[in-house]
């Protein structure tokens, strides 16, 4: 396969595991990076120097490309892009923050940079920071999302529209079809967070791992709108949360109620009557936890087959 | 083009158009049907002898297929149902209510029925109730919504492993390129809704069809999920609601605050600010007014020139 991104990131497969808090680690990341895809590890959940080990065990066990996701938000952030630069990482994929801030940075670091975005606006942003893709990401995507809740379906065309530089799809990807409405639709690459968590090397709890497997269409909800949207699974916290929107909260008592650590309290410990459970609603079609080389492999067939039956229209 | 759909309907084209309240008479259904797509009149907006009136418009302007859209909320659901009968209608597309209630009446009456849904659970409902094609509508589309929030992108391939009647998708698609990828995602059809408003032969004021021109990603928005959850462009109406639900406003309040015709006040007689302007994300991609066969032909050029783009891979 011969795309923008395969060629951007001299990868086999334009197939980016999107990097997660409490899910991709080194070992999750050099599996889809060994498996012809993009790897990367989510630096959002580590401290920096759990993220140096990280790096510097996928430097020992891939050889192919792989990349790091920093939330610009993140308390460290500077300290995460000094270690870095000094680990020689090529690739980083920005989010949640302004592009400007660290692109130029990096850039004269020798690394490529992707930033997140879910318009068409912070797109134009990205682009004018000058980075050397943009991922798109859609309202049915996992964990945090925008509050402007455009999908998939309809981002992706929209920026095409006025982007020139690559565009990596997210949200609701988790088949080779997928993957093929998404080139379809204007993008030159795929980036997948939910299909990865049910994979045998993530790092997610077998909890978590098993209600990806259980969760349906309308089991994810966008909550905490007013202080950063996050998709999740309606749990026990989910529904307690939404009896106490009902006594009118302030911002404070949201933070308060969401309490500390939740995150890491369901993906990580397996806690999923109070844990935050952060997936996609594509989560539906997810069936099964499988090797990260037998997802690839299937979404490459899924992928081919997919082609074949257009070749019939 | 040959799919499940339009061997259903004998038609060339799997498209069809979605009857939209105020904006879909006989003269937008028939420029629909006469161009090879599948035209519907909404009957949500006419009194049973307005509808009768446009049925038999649209028997004298068009020898192709067409349908009616039936909304079975609707008050006046039984009057129009036997004016359908009488006419003689041969498709008839159900929404807002339970697919068991009429499936059985108009199949009797030798009608195709297909029913719309936003949720596998309602897919298998209606299928085991008879009908014979769903739409399977997103939460990016236009107009009355569900609470479950479920994408396109999502929706189709979920609904696609459990149905084995016709799919057709709703929500989000304005292009050939929209519409190959839901035919990937699992689709054998797709109804547009939005991209028919901003059309000569609908029925909307022309300050309406302007606004769907300027609309933007971002601009619409999903409101009174309370009452039916609606999707609508951000206006002064809107942005005013948004105002009254911070005093924690009951059902019998938002109603009252709704008030009458509103939809009729921004649609039909063009009220901007005022008037509920019902309309989906992909506005976003819809630049211009155009008659319906030029919308039709670009859009099956836009579909073989993706197909042909695909063939490259």
């Amino acid at each position: 396969m011969n795309t923008r991104i395969t060629k951007l990131f001299n990868i086999k497969y334009p197939i980016i595991q999107g990097g997660m808090i409490w899910i991709s680690g080194h070992k999750l990341a050099t599996a889809v990076s060994n498996a012809g895809g993009l790897g990367l590890i989510g630096a959002g959940s580590m401290y920096p120097d759990v993220l140096r080990a990280h790096i510097q065990k996928a430097k020992k066990n891939t050889t192919n490309p792989f990349g790091v996701n920093v939330p610009l938000l993140y308390p460290n952030v500077e300290e995460i892009m000094q270690i870095i630069v000094a680990e020689k990482v090529k690739i980083v994929f920005t989010s949640a923050g302004n592009p400007k801030t660290w692109t130029s940075f990096l850039k004269k670091n020798k690394i490529q940079v992707v930033h997140v975005v879910s318009s068409v606006k912070f797109a134009l942003k990205a682009q004018e920071a000058g980075v050397d893709a943009i991922v798109a990401e859609g309202f049915e995507s996992g964990g945090h999302n925008s509050r402007e809740e455009t999908t998939t379906f309809t981002l992706l065309p929209m920026v095409k529209e006025k982007i020139d530089i690559p565009i990596i799809a997210a949200g609701g990807i988790a088949s080779g079809r997928g993957m093929l409405a998404a080139l379809i639709l204007g993008a030159d690459g795929v980036q997948m967070g939910s299909r990865f968590v049910a994979s045998v090397e993530a790092s997610a709890h077998p909890n978590f791992k098993q209600a990806v497997i259980d969760t349906k269409d309308g089991d994810t909800f966008l909550t905490f709108k007013e202080l950063a949207p996050v998709r999740l699974i309606r749990n026990t916290f989910f529904n307690d949360l939404q009896d106490f929107y009902q006594t009118n909260p302030s911002k404070e008592q949201l933070i308060n109620f969401l309490g500390h650590a939740r995150a890491k309290k369901g993906m990580f410990e397996g806690d999923l009557e109070q844990g935050e459970l952060e997936i996609g609603q594509i989560a539906g079609l997810i069936h099964q936890v499988k090797p990260v080389q037998e997802i690839i492999n299937e979404i490459i067939d899924d992928f081919r087959n997919g082609v074949q039956e257009l070749k019939k229209i």
